[in-house]
């Protein structure tokens, strides 16, 4: 049966777009998606030819110069923006910051940032640094993820939450809280990083007002690759963030002593666009756009809902609990399961070539790339963890005591 | 002559580490320095290796985690900074935000930012959008550079300058400003985008209390490299800043709630490292650290020497301007001519392989590189500025009206 998904599959054929080490069951495009043949060959032809040719030419001949605005466009795409509303530029971090701050500064008089508890940490503390920079007055009000809909009201300013929660994979329902938001007065600043190119977004639909997300996931644009930000349209001339760098203004080239921001989204970039990284996420961009996004949401499900199917079926009394939504169309592409030796049991994973990641403090996290995995993997990356599982080897000192930060 | 100078040149090998296309003559290694073979081997290494194979594992077993504080002392020992002072990280840009808020904040009751007039325009659009942001009671002090020292009293929390300016490379005194700002109680934050790797530069000599600097630039780093961001030791422990992502905090992978910052230098990080533009960097600056820097410092203001001496020489009645300070030795690693047709002057130098840039109104800038450049490079670059200007071949309307952003 599971042989029979891989030769229907309509989307086999982009495996071999990708370059996985032989041996390698790769469960982790959640976190670090894997390398493209087109991300090698453009990196390739950046450094030798546009940087090592080009020369300080590339800003023109190259067109580095446009690369914040050409890439966003084409995350854009994927995540339901209208042409010009994505620019490509930083860390999902300084984004968020930049994003909350424009947001918050559009709301004189309110205070409050409501947000959720368990949020991605990047975002609770980048709230909470932005607190302590904008006054006294501001509030940071971090709720359960139940109270978070109920808590947002007349004071509140902006609100700041994860599409596809970052462990669990539960989506919040984006559309709802938006609504919710505005008809409160607020505004919503949606981080998309575990969304982008593993769940279909409509940002436009759901009349998000700002929205940050990551390079580096599942756009497959290599290891800490630009971050992205999103302005919807009616923002932009009333918008201000206040890390107001020389490409954000409108003429940067000009050398003014006064900053006069880019009439549009550009002005939320600040400084000079990182070449190399920018140009690796182009690739895999274009590359996930040359798929059909219901095809590889349909995959998606049935890679997630296998996984967890073989898991029940074969991993039952081991003392695994599910962590994330049971329906696979309720969560992102990636699903956590909680164990109490769930270190050592991811360490044992990866050195038998299954690589998933770890979460503290007992999640095991699987993802799953329709672009580059197959029915067959997860068949076969259950069978191990069976195995680690009925054998108990993850009790080896060597994983219970690795020393690894992811 | 010029041939016994390189003869002679004790860092003649150099020249060939770097991948300079034949019948180029670099001149912009202030804008953005050449391709290493070095960082070329290095690209190529993280790319198939490091990301392709490792994978998510790389941030183990490559050392992406490291990677900000070990390039960051390499750096240092470029700037005179200790051990432990100084992350690679972000854009110039943002790094000055960090660096300038978090002295802002160590000044409570003072509310004066003290700069110069015609400082790198990203600096003063950063100060700007500082300055909305902590509050309508900061105030932005722009001064003429003759001024700018006597500005600094006790109203003065920061001053913010670049030790080598982007059009003249004139210097400032980097120690005597300091304690002029630490007599007055404020505290100094220096740009060193254009005095790393391009003049020695001596950090905590000169009592520094925050710095940033570009990678781009002498540093070799590629297009867009990430920059960096120095505090003095003095400082850990107190200095806080807004942008307070997970990397700056004490224990990332413990994914936290709370955000507690790290007790180190490593609290000026903000997201996730760019890992691609940050190897390219450490290439770059590993190549600069095997040079004596003595030697460099020598043959810098040689070869600016004699390309001042060849234009006085060969170039005079041509209209030609010196903007720079007229000895090497006050200033940085480029020198400025005025023209009233720099612009296209400049573009029909560049089609003729002599390779520096323009900047607005009417600047010509040209650097001079220690590791790349040869007398003989000066020699002829100078010879086919001549040519130019006796042929006023810049007049063609190709030159004078290109659409050109760099």
């Amino acid at each position: 049966m599971v042989v029979d998904l891989d030769a229907s599959d309509p989307l086999a054929a982009f495996r071999d777009r990708f370059l996985i080490p032989d041996g390698v069951i790769y469960m982790n495009g959640n976190s670090l998606g894997p390398l493209s043949r087109d991300a090698k060959e453009r990196m390739d032809y950046v450094v030798s030819n546009e940087w090592g040719n080009e020369l300080i030419r590339g800003w023109n001949s190259a067109g580095w110069y446009e690369l914040p605005w050409r890439l966003g466009d084409k995350i854009g795409r994927l995540i339901g923006a209208a042409s010009g509303e994505t620019v490509v530029c930083d860390s999902t971090s300084v984004n968020l910051f930049k994003a909350v701050a424009a947001a918050f500064s559009m709301h004189p008089g309110r205070n409050k940032i409501v947000t959720e508890a368990g949020n991605f940490p990047t975002d609770l503390y980048i709230l909470d640094g932005l607190r302590g920079f904008v006054g006294e007055d501001c509030v940071v009000d971090i709720r359960p993820r139940e109270e978070v809909a109920d808590a947002i009201d007349s004071e509140t300013a902006v609100v700041v939450l994860t599409h596809v929660h970052y462990v669990s994979g539960a989506l919040f329902p984006m559309a709802d809280i938006t609504a919710k938001a505005h008809a409160a007065g607020a505004l919503a600043v949606w981080d998309l990083s575990h969304s982008v190119g593993a769940v279909q977004t409509r940002l436009n639909d759901a009349d998000v007002d700002f929205a940050v997300g990551c390079g580096y996931k599942h756009l497959n644009g290599g290891p800490g690759a630009p971050a992205f930000i999103f302005a919807a349209k009616r923002h932009h001339a009333e918008m201000h963030q206040p890390l107001s760098g020389w490409f954000g203004h409108a003429r940067p080239f000009e050398f003014a002593d006064d900053y006069q921001p880019a009439d549009n989204v550009r002005r939320l970039l600040s400084g000079t666009t990182g070449v190399l990284g920018a140009s690796a996420l182009e690739a895999g961009v274009g590359l996930m756009l040359e798929a059909d996004p219901d095809a590889m949401q349909e995959k998606r499900e049935k890679l997630s809902s296998l996984f967890q199917q073989l898991i029940a079926e074969g991993c039952a009394g081991h003392g695994l609990e599910l962590a994330s939504p049971d329906k696979a169309a309720d969560r992102g592409a990636h699903i956590s399961y909680r164990h109490e030796h769930g270190y050592a049991v991811m360490q044992n994973l990866i050195d038998r070539g299954v690589i998933g990641d770890f979460r503290a403090p007992d999640y095991m996290r699987f993802g799953f790339s329709p672009l580059f995995m197959r029915y067959g993997d997860v068949e076969r990356a259950v069978k191990v963890l069976r195995e680690i599982l009925n054998s108990q080897s993850y009790k080896n000192p060597e994983y219970q005591n690795r020393n690894a930060v992811t």
